[in-house]
């Protein structure tokens, strides 16, 4: 049935038991070709009633869907005309794993990052009102984006005037990792608290039931059921806010979804549906292990998905901060709702008492870093790359500028796989290299990992490691010769500080310029410059090894603007070298796909560095 | 009495009525004091009893107060050390205006940005547990930051386990601006909801009056009671959030004060303390007119401050985007609680359907513009540059990669007379050229800003406008003659294209690098490159007129790393071209003081341009 629905208004008609279908359909489609492509499953399974529920109800596209970090997403697409592009989700050129503008109009906004849904659809809700049309916009917010500053500042924004905005709070009782704070307890609270309006309903009938003051009392009960009524119902968390509240409901319940749905749709303003759902529904392999199922590499179906065993930098990264936490009880290691995904789980264990999952809350995670660092503790703060970009203020407000000492460790720096856009690590060194006394590590494997956080825990600032998703390369360069610097090494292939092909690059990247130094080291001197400290950038060392070059060939794995190359040039011109510099680098949004896929699009891979060297040597050397 | 009091201890053994006297002169010392050197007034006059009492009631510095934004410390410093160095508050080289932690040991941070206090002070609090000591650590917070996400993240991040943390939310019905929000709506209802409580003690009264049911109903309603209070009193906004809250309380009132901190200390866990205060409370002018005296220039204190009559960049702004909006129904305009700030008033007062003030709340303020240009509106956003700090990832994930348009207002960039380090606007070029797309302007003058703007609302993605706080220099210029490019303009003293020295720069400082080349022209051929297109670089304007200059001479008012100058720079080499370059930009923290200290500190008045020229010239020149 599935194949046939080609647009939202396709599902109108159908009865409910073949919405039903529908749902198991939409459900299998999904569990087939995530095992086959990776993705995020358990979050998906849970959503597929509620999606069904929400195309049936609201007139897509005038009526627009704003889903909160947006990995929930699947069952929509499938209802929006992608079902047969649906085999290639996440793959290269293949459709998104996140809404994307460019690829449907049912798709609001390109999704990634949490806790801006409920902003987004009350700017739609305004403006729809403005243009005077009755549109509705529905926000679909996880209960771990509750945990999120900004999307408070929505609630708090959404005030009690007439608007056709709803907010389906997806409550499966867990955000990636674990749920934390007042207010997930208060959910919970809330989930569990029939009981309150059982109790009323049964002080009404006790009431009642005693004749003698039957109707005197009568009245002051009511008048002591509506009070009391009315400042309970205004006092839930958000209704202080301002907003009507209905639920909580079952939210795999396709029945009950149609129907709270269609009664918020009646309200004609800021109403949060409250539904609960189950992760993993109707695939018992993840319900059971949500957390497995999250995010899944491909998997055998029949078997089900299993925990990777390799060995990433992020576990090394929890690996090293634990070693150093053994001997200095300083060191505090924060998380912002990823224990597993950065690693830190060893550590959690380990130290629990300075260990700290501040849940989706990064800026949060930075000031309380702050007031840590206050104390003389030693704050290791371990985000994504693409999630830090949350944090520029507070790393500058409340780290920097105070001369507080922080390790922010960016766990997948460079390029992704998989997840597209808005999962990039690509701007971290933009952003942060413009702040004083930062300085910035690119590692390339765990043993300059180690070193350089071992460097960071005794610097008096910020010190910023990037690494990639992902393992190490190792053991590739063992012909080649290494001086060690401080916070360089330069590897050669005739002559230390005098090869006319200087490439300068820096962490995962560098095996591919070893690469295509293998494929040119015939014909051209060609040396690297592998730089370990990032930023600042040491103009002695540029000096040293770029000023006998002819053409400086930076290759980075991040955005051209406000690069290191930028900043190499800047110390070549300012020191008066005048070699012929071309950088290779990052150059506008790269959307998903593999990684050998993206470093096609980026010209990072061994053939392709090396022919441009090429290609610009003839010139250089000519000359 | 204020000159003995050399510490917070020396406080603790004063008599009430003492304390009282003191209160006094603390507050004809900073009315005394603001009259001469300006500075916040109304929100420092509010705090005088809290602050006094906070230093009676806790042992500083050992127990910490951290300050929300900050602004509000002046009483603070009176009491901790820093009476004789108060006059030179705000200037430079004298104290700071802001919580300085180089400034006293009980300045635990500097605080300057909105919402930061409750993460740090949870921080300590923390840490202090850890550390197993039993200090306090106070946050000290405006109702208007409670508006904030940052604020809600940290309060739903108190869980309830035992920790020394209080949070003092300072009441005052106003934030900067004017208050917003859901949360607003319910603090006031908290405020005036006494009514509840009488309510409750009569209804018992009245059932224990019913004789005949005495016993039964008696224990029936003693059930009721509890029952309700439970959910009433755990519905709360903050113990929603598993926080204790003891208030409102009159925080203008010495002895409640000290009463209710003594009450909260003994709590030992996260409790909110929740006071209401009056801007401006003890002096009258201030607190009939508590905006007009919440930042204030120096004023007579007999006669009281005026507005200033100044017409300023913000003006200009305001009257432009409404003269704009006039014809074009799509123009909205967003502030976050700076409609007087940003120069938005005239706005909000035309077209109030189209104007929205969101509180303090940038992230959200960029977030809902992307809602708002999704359904085909074109929001203009204005915000004070180091505000804009907060907002790079929204601006990343909800403008910039979705290609929707936004014309991103930047109020106050580069230095920024009296507040400090943490209000210099120095750092938006740096983040935000990172962004693919985005296009930046920094206009020198009204009409160049009002051109900017202009095509701001044509364009398709993220515009960037920097402009300075104050007015426009103009007329200056008269004897040169200027060639227009489109984004460029070129001023000479003898042939467009062929000056020995070339100055590139943008913006207000253009004014000093012409004053340094009227100091040269008779020695050098000197011409000025002004750019109103900061980014991105356009390297054939900077080929076409750097291509004969000996010397480049690159003057800008940002921070040097990840600058204008970088850019340029890496222009200039990859297209070949190897003048001398030397760059005049910011390369650290700046602190307050007036504009011309902060100018004469970073190298950028005419005279130290001029001598700088001069002394490169001599060198490239002669060589």
């Amino acid at each position: 049935m599935l194949e046939k629905i080609k647009s939202s208004k396709d599902i109108k008609s159908l009865s409910p038991s073949d919405l039903y279908k529908l749902t198991e359909e939409i459900r299998n489609t999904i569990i087939r070709t995530v095992s086959r492509n990776g993705g995020h499953l358990a979050s998906n399974l849970g959503m597929v009633e509620a999606t069904v529920a929400l195309h049936k109800v609201f007139d897509l596209p005038n009526d627009k869907l704003v889903f909160d970090v947006g990995h929930q997403c699947y069952a929509h697409k499938l209802l929006t005309g992608r079902y047969e592009q649906f085999p290639t989700i996440r793959q290269y050129g293949g459709i998104s794993g996140f809404p994307n503008r460019n690829e449907s109009e049912y798709d609001v906004l390109n999704e990634g990052h949490s806790g801006t849904s409920v902003s987004a659809a009350l700017g739609i809700a305004k403006s729809n009102k403005l243009k005077g049309n009755d549109n509705y916009a529905v926000a679909i917010v996880g209960d771990g984006s509750l945990t999120n500053g900004l999307i408070y500042e929505a609630l708090n924004n959404c005030s009690n005037e007439k608007l056709n905005l709803i907010i389906l709070v997806n409550d499966n009782e867990m955000s990636i990792s674990q749920n934390v704070g007042g207010l997930h307890k208060y959910l919970t609270r809330i989930r569990t608290s029939k009981k309150y309006f059982h109790f009323k309903r049964g002080i009404e009938y006790i009431l009642a039931k005693i004749p003698l003051i039957g109707k005197p009392l009568a009245i002051l009960c009511s008048k002591i059921k509506n009070f009391f009524k009315r400042m309970f119902v205004k006092e839930t968390f958000f209704e202080a806010l301002g907003l009507d509240y209905l639920g909580p409901v079952d939210g795999n319940n396709l029945d009950k979804m149609i129907t709270v749905l269609t009664e918020a749709k009646k309200r004609h303003c800021c109403c949060v549906v409250h539904m609960k759902t189950k992760k993993g529904f109707g695939y018992e392999p993840a319900e059971k292990n949500p957390q497995l199922y999250h995010s899944v590499s491909p998997f055998d179906d029949e078997k089900g998905a299993k925990a990777s065993d390799k060995y990433t930098f992020s576990d090394a990264f929890g690996d090293i901060v634990c070693e150093c936490a053994k001997n200095d009880n300083k060191i505090c290691a924060i998380t912002a709702a990823m224990c597993d995904g950065t690693g830190l789980c060893r550590f959690a264990k380990e130290h629990p008492e300075r260990f700290f999952d501040v849940g989706i809350a990064e800026e949060h995670a930075v000031t309380f870093a702050s007031g840590l660092a206050v104390n003389g503790l030693k704050p290791v703060l371990a985000l994504y790359s693409t999630f830090a970009q949350r944090v520029y203020d507070q790393i500058f407000h409340d780290i920097s500028i105070q001369n507080l000492p922080l390790v922010l460790a960016l766990d997948h720096s460079g390029l992704v796989d998989g997840d597209g856009i808005t999962h990039q690590g690509i701007f971290d060194y933009s952003i942060f290299s413009s702040l004083p006394s930062t300085v910035i590590y690119s590692p390339e494997n765990y043993a300059e990992l180690s070193s350089v956080i071992k460097k960071s825990l005794e610097y008096r600032s910020l010190s910023v490691i990037r690494y990639p998703k992902e393992c190490e390369i190792t053991g590739y360069d063992k012909d080649v010769k290494f001086i060690s610097g401080e916070d360089a090494l330069f590897s050669y292939t005739d002559g230390a500080d005098s090869c006319d092909i200087l490439i300068i690059t820096s962490g995962r990247i560098t095996y591919n310029a070893y690469c295509a130094l293998e494929l040119l080291k015939e014909k051209y001197s060609v040396g690297i410059l592998k730089l370990i400290k990032v930023f600042p950038i040491d103009d002695e060392v540029i000096v040293k090894f770029a000023k006998n070059a002819k053409l400086v060939y930076i290759l980075e794995e991040e955005i051209k603007s406000g690069s290191m190359a930028e900043k190499i040039c800047f110390a070549m011109s300012t020191n008066g070298l005048s070699s012929k510099i071309a950088v290779r680098a990052i150059d506008g949004y790269i959307n998903h796909g593999s990684l050998c896929d993206l470093y096609g699009e980026c010209g990072f891979s061994k053939d392709q560095i090396a022919s441009e060297i090429e290609n610009l040597a003839k010139d250089v050397l000519n000359g």
